[in-house]
């Protein structure tokens, strides 16, 4: 069975939280190794290098390119700079392949993510860009204990707070553990030393109470939260709520949706720019200035013995076509795009190119009348995680306890059911996601003032989310990706183990543009 | 054994983090039941109250009785409001008992908060009078996966990060549990299906390998991290980390330190108003304006058949005497100090004025010349936790990524050390402070600026933290302290089950007024 298959095999049997668990443990959400930022220094005199792409890992390549003294022009086919890093906000135009286009119709101030909503605290290379640009970054809350989890097919489709769930897992298994402890089943694998502080820590970790029983008490309460909370002066006792029980925890799946905030890319702290994910892109592109030429459709690339010849068409004048020529190239088109574009490249990375197929992936922002989340539920950011196709609500980390509209990321989708989204308009991406969010959030019907909905393989600019990588693919074409290929060298999140984050984007670029730039040097000054 | 017995002995004997735990779970933590704002209509006409303190309790019950009409006089001791509620800024000047007056030296904009320092998302009565004031809030970050838990007498006194202990405690109990269960030991307890279940659900929740074991992998460092992390491109290829043996881990205590985050008043999504919990002490006071007589200290609190008499000293000149009188007093003084305040209350409630001690606690503030535990350490916001009497380093949660000079929490002490700490000097306390850092973070010694240390039992308007209830007590004399004594009620962290916490003042304050307006009412209009 490949990884592929057994992750559909996950996916249409156990539901996409377990799908989305699956695919960080087999490697598709990772980290960054970026240490500290990269000083290069002495381009050969007159040198010239051509990046392709205005993305994030386009962007990092122009920008330290430049700095270590190259002739830099970058080409990007869309009007903005960015690529995935963008946030859409009210007055914003998109048109999608197949021609719909959306104009989003949000307050002012409100906006979605609908490429990455997330900088992890490692990601040091993003976030070195982000400080070094002056990026404001405030707090992205991936874990809120008091949103949901959520099965159709449990406790009748009612949603679960997420401390409930978390809390009586982890109360059950620290009981169970505690009653084998000492029933002396541990005997022979765990010393009786470390049986006793097992037992201690078991009380302290589970919220057991003094029989190292879960079991509704003010201790499981100090977890879950209570029936009735503790007031002050005369107001009514604290009444301590009741844990479900094991076998119904078991059977709901719910467990599968508790761990995403103890993952190393979403492990606390996370950030988030400030007004929005886009902030970073376009405090790129203010920093690149004319550098870069928008609206440009790369449709041939070519090296010869002294450089690269790219001919791309003006979009905004069909059929025009311009050359533009440097020493060397710093490709960062995605490789769904790429692999439709001639290139004169070797075998080996030609191949590696066409080896990559790509995520499908859908996002839908939708904007609230109010933050009903808030101001009905004490939802505060964070996610509530869903088996119905929309898979998160996502609620925002920013503008707490404001009055007047809000909007929340409606549907997060992948898989399966990113390919059925993708298929549909954008208008009835909307108005389903509003209609499976109202199992969650009854307030949707009455609240839903409008939306947006971004499906990754309708964009003309990147043709799906992000490189899907198996491991057998990796093993075989990964290198020759990587590898200079004459006078160009790819970059972007495909070029890296940390597909679909930016860090991916970042570290591949400056890895590819610090073996470009000893290559230039050992090949010396311009003829 | 009596509860603070059990307290003291767990202190000794486990460390702080322990001793925190328990505290946790005998209920010195809690939470609230405030469910919507308080409307208070129709006060008698002409009727008046006199409020005693403008700390949070005082400042809510003076705000919500004169928008029930009645004439409200608020008398509070210090030249400020807010009481516990105070953020340090430099150029704050403060004079403790026994003379020592400290004169902040922060930079402008840094702050420590000698109180209260987060706002709970269930906490909705302190959040309701943020919203009503205006204060804007942000999140609190509690937990820090890249924090640290010391202890001086594991892993040679080297700080472990908290994701390290936190992946491998829950990994080692995961593999212990699924081993258990493959051994056939749960039968009888746990039905063959829920079994299996267990096991499916061990694996995801413990990171544990196709075997279900916790071992060095890519799926474990997926929560730990790992030695090398993936990168970009040709970098070096990721390397996972080795975890903690399930022994070392047990030894060290240090899973006593991980569950903060999981407490019901800890978890996300947490709060502070941007700028110090001080604001909302100021939001209040620019609310009340000339309703609040400042340096009025309180001597005498005389009550008769129409009214009560208050007696005080204006501190700005000494032994002057002045009386306020009015028709009814909220008297929202801390118990430490009002046990030493002449007052006509029956026994019952000078009973319970006199049997609740106070909790000693030190925080101390430290500023640094540069932030070098996010420039170096990579921790942006949240907590360490050591076994030193230091208990806490806090690092800000706003701010991040900027230059210059950052103030943290450079201790948090309460118990026993509490008291050691209370009898030495402001001086003496920053540096011991920077002393016992500095075996966390070694860059205290070259990059410690300057620093401020409040001991709560030395502030002459609160000679103590909160009020220390023992269920004993409570049982005895809580109801005598929250009844209504004739023409005066008491309010505050101290007359509420959640003490320590503004929300414990808010709701004391709300149910306290709500019925001493019932009583009011019925007693009809002035005479």
């Amino acid at each position: 069975m490949t990884r592929r298959e057994l992750l559909r095999m996950i996916g249409v049997t156990a539901g996409s939280a377990v799908m989305y668990q699956a695919m960080s443990s087999l490697g598709f959400a990772a980290e960054s190794n970026f240490k500290k930022p990269i000083r290069l220094q002495g381009a050969p005199r007159g040198a010239s290098v051509l990046v392709l792409g205005a993305g994030i890992a386009g962007m990092v390549a122009a920008y330290e390119l430049r700095a270590a003294g190259y002739k830099v022009q970058l080409l990007e086919y869309n009007a903005r700079a960015g690529g995935r890093n963008w946030s859409i906000h009210g007055g914003d135009s998109y048109t999608e392949l197949g021609g719909f286009t959306q104009r989003c119709q949000f307050d002012a101030g409100l906006y979605i993510n609908p490429g990455p909503w997330r900088l992890p605290y490692h990601h040091q290379g993003i976030l070195h860009y982000c400080t070094l640009l002056g990026v404001p970054l405030e707090p992205f809350v991936q874990v809120n204990n008091n949103a949901y989890v959520h099965s159709s097919k449990a406790f009748g489709g009612k949603p679960q707070r997420f401390r409930h769930v978390h809390a009586d897992y982890n109360g059950h298994v620290a009981e169970l553990l505690a009653k084998v402890t000492q029933s002396h089943k541990l005997d022979g694998w765990v010393t009786k030393e470390d049986q006793e502080k097992l037992l201690m820590s078991l009380r302290t970790t589970g919220a057991l109470d003094k029989n190292y029983a879960y079991v509704r008490s003010r201790t499981s309460s100090e977890r879950r939260g209570y029936d009735i909370d503790p007031g002050g002066s005369l107001d009514p006792l604290a009444v301590p709520s009741e844990p479900i029980a094991l076998g119904d925890l078991l059977d709901s799946d719910l467990w599968a949706m508790i761990n995403a905030g103890d993952d190393y890319d979403m492990q606390t702290t996370l950030f988030q720019p400030v007004g929005g994910m886009g902030q970073i892109g376009k405090a790129f592109a203010r920093e690149l200035g004319t550098l870069i030429r928008y609206n440009a459709k790369v449709i041939d690339i070519h090296q010869d013995a002294s450089g690269v010849t790219v001919t791309y068409e003006d979009t905004t004048k069909p059929d025009s076509r311009f050359s533009a020529r440097a020493d060397w190239c710093v490709n960062t088109i995605p490789l769904s795009v790429l692999s439709q574009i001639p290139m004169n490249v070797g075998t080996p990375m030609a191949d590696a190119i066409a080896a990559v197929p790509y995520a499908a992936a859908i996002k839908v922002g939708l904007q609230f009348k109010r933050r009903f989340w808030e101001e009905d539920e004490q939802i505060y950011g964070g996610i509530t995680y869903t088996d119905l196709p929309i898979t998160n609500i996502g609620y925002p980390s920013t503008g707490f306890f404001s009055r007047g509209k809000g909007v929340l990321l409606g549907a997060y989708i992948w898989g399966m059911n990113a390919t059925e989204f993708t298929a549909i308009s954008p208008a009835e991406r909307v108005k389903t996601a509003v209609a499976y969010g109202s199992q969650i959030h009854p307030q949707y019907a009455k609240e839903f003032d409008n939306g947006v909905a971004m499906a990754w393989h309708r964009s003309p600019f990147t043709l799906g989310c992000f490189g899907l990588w198996t491991d057998e693919a990796r093993q075989k074409h990964y290198n020759n990706l990587c590898q200079i290929d004459g006078r160009i060298v790819l970059a972007g999140e495909h070029a890296s183990y940390i597909p679909a984050w930016q860090e991916g984007a970042v570290t591949s670029s400056l890895n590819a543009i610090s073996r470009l730039h000893q290559k230039a040097i050992a090949t010396g000054a311009k003829a």
